[in-house]
């Protein structure tokens, strides 16, 4: 049996077909809605907790042991019930309640954009005298809008088609873009505010920021996993996916395009504007993100000689791309440098915006870490293959940065104080948790330069029992089983520090190469930028510990936040910004590390922890 | 039950879905496949002859009595049979004789075209050095096209998909526009010729001309009556139509772009080219033409102030508009000045140049008589209601100049002679059939100089018999019973005579007034263009016996032919007379005749025959 789903998610409300046997959970994720499931749905964890509405019967007998054990007396009462012990039996309407969100970096450098997006509105009024004059609509406005180089040519059929309905007695709101093309046609009245989309497609996350292009304020940010993960959490897997699968390319796009179109959905109902004001958005995000965004196959840049399909600053209607802004609204690409230097790390550069008589090093660590030393006309740039422990992957009890993952830890003469994101429970450790762990374990002389636990004879006292072991190797005992989500202990291991030292090393590796590249040393650099939601959240006293930051520039830290969300936003503002990112783009070298015959010596070298600086 | 019509005609096949039941001749006019009848399909002209091929029985028996009447037993045994006898009862194939077509003018003016159309194509070979250098197959595929100011931002979307399916190892085609455009990328190999389409969109008839575009040359064309015809044969029929219907625009729209469809796989299948070939096309039309072509309602044209919602020199990529040329290719619609100064008539201008030290008139006489009188910096125009008179319309035996017209007629000393088009046997009475016939009724004394037959008692000896009566007035005998298709007399009467002069009257006003503009007389006119089918085929001492044209211009005549036509294919040749074409435009003043007071005046004093020169 068919039936509807009514999702409301703040303002926003959110209809789903359904079939009754669904799992509600299922159905959910399905739709891009992305609950907190630690157990993965397993109905283990009790997170998923969403309140239903004109339902039939929601009593105590219908629900399952689980449900009846971990919600309050007064959440049973108010209609709470688990999303994935919940079946689908006919009509549902279900809230979610508001903290059902995901941590993504969404702040950014200050800023002080120039409103300079080329979006304008005019209202023009054609009398009778000037509409009897020998001349057509088209032309008869373009006229009456001052200062501007508008060609009637530069209309498209969607504004002919407006223009067409409207009364030409009446006043007509015109949107231009750029002093030179024509948007759309409206028949007047009251002007509405306009706003705008910067949107951040990262990998892992995506976040679009509503902002008004009237102030350039942000008004709100909209963040959620990217729903590619399903085909693969890394890129290489998704092209492969796309390479392998029949239309594997349009469902990555499809499924990007339906989640962004959620986003949008809800920022415009949380805000009660209409689609018609939301007429611009900027898109920054590596090369693979934006090719399948367009539905172009990334699958070059995954072959040598790594080639994109397109780098260049593009522009779309936004109907031509899918993307659900106003029917009229414009689409602009961030323009990348190759296939591994993206459109996210360009954004990155524009919103640091390098002073150019100093050098500069920009780290932005994700599964790569991009790294970028620049001065003046130079800017050199490489990507280090770190791989995904950083974020958390690769990594035993390691995962991402969402609630219940252990972002922050000290071990103090054998204390052990730790914090979650969101304050959950622990489930695992993610980047920021990871380096602060193998900060302490060095500090604490648990672990020798090399990188291995001790002998168990060389421990100091306090490690007391936190040295344990793992598959017959020594391991360190995060967070012991009574503390945890599952109720199981959480372990670093030692092939844990070992993937580490590979990621730290790789970069570190770049970095050398990049300096010597430039003929300079660690003493040259005026500051070190670490953009990225691990640059950001990272304590710089333990990014120098593990020797990720040289001691000498612990001082010259600044951290970013997300660059790329940044980026975005001026790139969004100030139309300047694709002229000066072309600028940007010619100035940069890339170095292609695995082509460099010295980057094994210096990734080798760069393996211990005694090497840094 | 369903099956299959497949019809074959000159070298192109077409597939119809059919059901049994369906009447032959219905079933092809719904697809756009004009058959000759005079009759209107009602079994009573025998024209409309088909060939039957693969269908069981054709037998004798199956035959109507008009069948085995109008047939040649040849005919009889080869499958010949008449559409409009035909049901269809399973799969059938036909075949449609060559010399199914209309009469549409579609020669004009000798020219020697600019071949400067902006189309360019050039193999582009990456090898896998290049390749390996840091950029993308967009940059690097620009960087390699000498000459251009090729930017990867004016790629589209399609062609994105296109680069992306292609082996860069391998040569790659890359057609250009402007040398500013990417239109496409293919797999190299061999190039293939580059073909163009001009469209003259007449109200009544539709001509296409393909033109092989490396030598301007005219390769073929096809014509078709405007199947708009059946929602109004004038253009404010059709736009009530619009206005009345229920998405009335969009069926004005489509039959139309069906239609121009259909023409364009004839013209491909004929001379054995893809759809990818044809890049290009250059459409010139009445500003209402062009309206409903984009589906862009030409209300406003038809109510005061009568401005249109576009005359500009618009360009689209062909599947926007939803012409099936090459999905990357380009259609340029000619600019008009104004709703009644339409692009049909700046492709006149176009195709005639006008010299720019002489006064010269241009006349082109459709529905309206489209009149433009210049020199140099001036071009003055206006547009005279003429009404159909001169086309067969409001005349009580007109009709389209397509086979079974009197096209021609001399009347000499009691001798009657005259021409049908296709030597059919007479139907009707066409434009310039009317022409012929009032110059003869003049000359003979017949008519006096107010247009009024001679009473009986003052008519010469020769008119003999041929003066007749109809509804109580005096009318001419112009073809007896026996020699016409219906077996009936076709008859000129006093009101057609009117008709006539009112139209005439009209387009001698609309000329005083534009001369009175200009401050000179007839005598300062170096040429007078005649352009359109009814300039084309009038006998210019008729034209002057009628007093059409004055006899001091009998000898500076120029026929242009199909104006439209020619200036369609000089647009569609040179980029250049874009920019040309809007200067033009600068320099025309419309003069709307109905707000002049001394029309009126004018009008009256050019009913009679002797008021002319």
């Amino acid at each position: 049996m068919k039936c509807q789903l009514t999702v409301h998610y703040r303002n926003s409300v959110k209809f789903i077909e359904a079939k009754s046997g669904d799992n509600l959970l299922g159905l959910l994720r399905e739709h891009n809605i992305d609950l907190t499931t630690p157990c993965g749905g397993g109905g283990r964890c009790g997170k998923c907790k969403v309140k239903l509405l004109k339902q039939g019967g929601c009593s105590e007998q219908e629900m399952t042991s689980l449900e009846r054990e971990v919600l309050s007396p007064a959440e049973k009462k108010s209609g709470i019930r688990l999303a994935c012990r919940t079946v689908v039996s006919g009509d549902l309407t279900i809230v979610l309640e508001d903290k059902t969100k995901i941590a993504v970096l969404t702040s950014g450098l200050q800023f002080e954009p120039r409103l300079n997006h080329g979006i304008k509105r005019v209202t023009v009024m054609l009398d009778q005298a000037t509409r009897a004059v020998q001349s057509d609509l088209l032309q008869q406005i373009c006229d009456r809008i001052e200062g501007d180089d508008l060609r009637p040519e530069k209309v498209g059929l969607a504004g002919l088609k407006q223009l067409e309905q409207l009364d030409p007695g009446k006043p007509i709101l015109v949107t231009t873009y750029r002093d030179q093309e024509i948007l759309s046609f409206e028949q007047g009245g009251a002007e509405k505010g306009l706003y705008g989309l910067a949107i951040d497609l990262g990998t892992t996350t995506i976040a679009l920021f509503l902002i008004d292009l009237s102030s350039g304020e942000e008004i709100d940010v909209y963040t959620l996993l990217n729903p590619q993960q399903r085909f693969g959490v890394d890129l290489i897997s998704r092209i492969n996916y796309s390479r392998t699968e029949s239309k594997g390319v349009a469902k990555l796009t499809r499924v990007l395009l339906a989640a962004l179109n959620v986003g949008i959905d809800v920022l415009l109902t949380r805000h009660s504007l209409k689609r018609g004001q939301l007429l611009l958005a900027a898109i920054a995000g590596n090369t693979v993100m934006l090719h399948t965004l367009l539905a172009v196959s990334a699958q070059s840049i995954a072959i040598a000689p790594f080639t994109p399909v397109f780098t260049a600053a593009l522009e779309f209607k936004a109907p031509e791309i899918g993307l659900k802004i106003a029917t009229a609204g414009m689409v602009k690409l961030l323009p990348a440098v190759s296939g591994y230097f993206g459109a996210d790390l360009m954004a990155d550069l524009l919103a640091i915006d390098f002073p150019v008589d100093q050098w500069n090093l920009l780290l932005d660590i994700g599964t790569n870490g991009e790294i970028i030393l620049g001065k003046g006309e130079r800017l050199l740039a490489c990507s280090a293959a770190a791989g995904p422990a950083f974020e958390g992957g690769n990594i035993s009890w390691g995962m991402a940065a969402v609630p219940g993952a252990i972002s922050s830890y000290c071990f103090n003469q054998g204390q052990v104080h730790y914090t979650t994101i969101a304050g959950a429970k622990a489930r695992g450790i993610c980047g920021s948790g990871l380096v602060d762990l193998i900060a302490e374990l060095l500090k604490a002389g648990l672990l020798d330069n090399t990188g291995a636990f001790r002998n168990k004879d060389k421990l100091p006292a306090t490690a007391g029992g936190l040295i344990t072991d793992y598959k017959g190797r020594p391991a360190f005992l995060v967070a012991p089983a009574p503390e945890t989500a599952s109720g199981e202990d959480i372990i670093l291991t030692q092939q844990d520090i070992r993937e580490f030292q590979l990621a730290r090393g790789a970069i570190m590796a770049g970095i050398k190469i990049l300096l010597k590249e430039a003929g300079i040393d660690f003493s040259a650099l005026a500051h070190l930028y670490l953009a990225g939601g691990f640059g950001n959240y990272i304590e710089p006293a333990n990014a120098v510990a593990i020797g990720l930051v040289p001691a000498l520039l612990a001082e010259k830290v600044v951290k970013v936040g997300n660059g790329a969300g940044t980026g975005a936003k001026l790139y969004l503002l100030d139309q300047d910004l694709k002229d000066y990112s072309d600028e940007l783009r010619k100035k940069v070298t890339y170095i292609e590390l695995s082509s460099r015959k010295d980057f094994q010596t210096e990734f080798i070298n760069s393996m211990n922890f005694c090497t840094s600086g």
